[in-house]
């Protein structure tokens, strides 16, 4: 493999071990200094997986501070924010501050834009302690400084949208092109959506509709996100189910569907999804909590005659198919705004 | 959903937690007591899932005694073999023993057969401490009994090859009918194979030629293994690289290939696998140490666009199509004959 491309992916800032790619490194170098096709961001704002943030909470039983300090040590230690239980990341926004001449991103300075690579991967160094951070939410306030490969991708935030808005849609952007390809590829009818009041599900949802699925099923947990779902008018029909329970799913959705997405942040629901989808159909894994071992076995344990995806973050044209279906869908709206603090690209709060 | 069906899954079974499938459960009831729908088998001999072995010399720092003692602890707290770190488990041979009046798998006391469902979700309870097994070898002899429920699958051992070979071809025989349906599907034209000499490697290349692929490549750890598999005749290409490294695999591949299959049982290949696969095309995964997010994030930290799949251990004929493939194929046999230790259902080695 010629040196460029291991450039490209960023091996010349693996510090340990030698000859992995970053997102497997334990430690990166993140060093500000940008190398010829690197390209360095001005963070402003991490946004963290939402696996991640809910196993550090629980770690820390919910204390916020010992959540913040727990960030910080993950991001002293390793060069980036990669939670070493879930093993995912995150993303961030923050401003082109310094592009080098070999860069192919095609990025300027004083460019706001979000990453879209994890930040599992991503040299991270912060300067400000993350002291405007109160430890209980996933949007982290941060200074500091990011680094780009040649082969990441970043995407320019959009003027028409909330800073908080788009960073939501861009951070999920890979579950709503993935199911689009899905059910395109199959002629998928019945489309079944687990966690589908969040925004990944409320975006799939979407997706699925716009690639000619007639049938949809969203499963929920509570009864108040049924009444959103409900009132989004995303789905043809709204369950509530606990997805890690998958007698339960199973029971709630009866008739298995064409394909199953699966949205949760929650381990335990590989099962259930493999119940809910008939034979030769498609289960879509886009949770980080799913377990590889969980999901396979169990699906042979069913004699379950089922495709299992494992869900990439990268699909061609991703961003652009997100902010689109969060731009002509009111339905997406109504469930994602509550979801984030709506706050414009020079409203103070974001820089507060 | 209706109680049969809960039964044919085997949640009678579950003791802890409560709600879950099987394979998702802490600790089975391993009563050999047969239920209404349930088959007993008297166990004659476990296979141990390869990656879990491996985690089990290692931690007992190759003790076969400690490892021994470890196995039998895990059987005996959990009422199944599942490897708490791995979560995966193996299978078993045995005769049938007693029979349901409803168990719909059609199988008659006194019929030798392999289960093809994991240990990981089979009730299990063994009976001689595992006394003739020196914690070694994958292949552990074994007296006691397992359970299968209405949803589960076994294959009656075939008259015309030794149970060791059975055992071995009808573990990993998911892999061949899993890549096989990929390739008929997509086409496909240009398939590499990581792990090419192993088990479910040779099989995985020879069922990819059978469904039409003509650009074979196997990448294999040593070169002992090349020899030998060019001696087989299964690829098209043979090349050496250790799989856990991934710029060295890419470099060793070159030209990406349609479809990757990876049957290697070490940690790591996630990244490799998804290097040696061209845009558009797709990785099946069927070691149980794959990583779901270091696949998931890895390709999406690459912008790779490829369909990554989570090797489903059942499809449909599975079975007769990797004993078929092993009975035709001479370089197939070649691969996988010195890997067993070849015994007939009657050599007192088996029972020994």
């Amino acid at each position: 493999m010629d040196r460029s491309i291991e450039r490209a992916l960023g091996v010349q800032r693996v510090l340990e071990p030698a000859g992995v790619l970053p997102q497997a490194a334990i430690r990166l170098d993140a060093d500000p200094s940008v190398g010829p096709d690197e390209v360095r961001i001005a963070v402003e704002r991490l946004n963290l997986d939402a696996a991640s943030f809910r196993q550090l909470s629980e770690a820390c039983g919910g204390d916020g501070d010992a959540v913040r300090a727990a960030v910080l040590e993950i991001i002293e230690a390793r060069g980036k924010m990669q939670n070493p239980v879930t093993g995912s990341g995150g993303m961030l926004i923050g401003v082109v501050d310094a592009v080098g001449p070999e860069s192919p991103l095609g990025l300027v300075p004083g460019q706001r834009v979000a990453t879209l690579v994890s930040l599992s991967l991503t040299p991270l160094r912060i300067t400000d302690g993350l002291a405007r951070w109160n430890g209980r939410s996933e949007q982290v306030p941060a200074t500091g400084s990011a680094i780009l490969f040649g082969r990441s991708i970043a995407a320019v935030l959009p003027d028409d949208l909330p800073d908080m808005v788009s960073l939501a849609l861009l951070d999920v952007c890979g579950a709503p092109a993935a199911t689009a390809r899905v059910v395109e590829r199959s002629g998928a009818r019945s489309v079944t959506v687990l966690g589908a009041a969040g925004k990944s599900g409320s975006l799939s949802l979407a997706a699925a509709r716009a690639a000619g699925a007639t049938a949809l099923t969203g499963v929920v947990r509570t009864a108040a996100e049924a009444a959103a779902l409900t009132a989004a008018g995303l789905a043809d029909r709204v369950v509530v189910a606990d997805a890690t329970d998958p007698l339960a799913v199973a029971a709630a959705v009866g008739q298995p569907g064409d394909v199953t997405v699966v949205c949760v942040d929650a381990q335990g629901a590989e099962h259930g999804a493999v119940l809910a989808t008939a034979e030769g159909g498609t289960v879509v894994f886009f949770s980080m909590a799913t377990s590889f071992s969980a999901a396979a076995l169990g699906a042979e344990g069913m004699a379950a005659d089922v495709t299992m995806l494992i869900g990439n973050g990268y699909t061609p044209g991703h961003a652009a198919m997100a902010l689109e279906l969060y731009r002509r869908n009111q339905g997406v709206r109504a469930l994602i705004d509550p979801r984030v603090r709506p706050t414009g690209p020079h409203d103070p709060r974001v820089h507060a």
